[in-house]
């Protein structure tokens, strides 16, 4: 039974280790995360995620895509609009995700700290 | 003062950018996510983070340490021992992306289920 299978991302070949990849990749994670405030259209969402190229974000969209995490929609109008959202279950691994980033940039500023130890210390090392 | 400043990995100067990228990359996260288990010797961890190499990890581990969310632990024993283990922040972290994997891990029916379903629209277009 297909549902019986257990899956874990520490295995080399588990297919759950590309779409963690997906998910929490430099773009895809910041594409993910940008999508919970809605949807957006494609040069809405390049930028929201500054720094990304269009290669880069339509890379990272269409592997979302496939995983069943975003739909990709393109509307009949003049001029052609596609927009992009969450499916349910990429709305719940957003959350998650928008958690970790929350609680990561809340603690910077001891980050920034420990980096400014880390590079003294091999400074003078 | 430090701890006013906004910090958004939206931004793509923000410097907790790539303190994400340290936290969500391919092996950070597999790193971050074994140590939730408790203290691990460099090559314990390298077993459980299935197909990493000895340098990725190494890496993947300093870049942690410098942020201030891994520890490592020379002890004077012989032969030496070298014990990496998390921090608070760092143990936080670890949760809220083993919570992430989890709901990813539980959600791989359907996530296979669609990419099967996008291989074959794609197939026959």
């Amino acid at each position: 039974m297909a549902d019986e299978v257990e899956y874990d991302v520490f295995g080399a070949a588990c297919p759950s280790r590309p779409v963690l990849e997906d998910v929490t990749g430099r773009w895809g994670s910041l594409a993910l995360g940008a999508l919970a405030d809605g949807p957006m259209r494609f040069n809405e969402l390049r930028r929201r995620v500054e720094g990304v190229s269009q290669k880069m974000l339509a890379q990272s969209l269409q592997a979302l895509e496939r995983d069943g995490l975003v739909i990709r929609e393109v509307q009949s109008t003049f001029p052609l609009k596609v927009e992009y959202s969450l499916t349910p279950t990429g709305e719940v691994l957003a959350a998650k995700l928008l958690d970790l980033i929350g609680y990561l940039t809340s603690s910077m500023p001891g980050i920034l700290d420990a980096q400014h130890h880390y590079d003294q210390s091999r400074a003078e090392a």
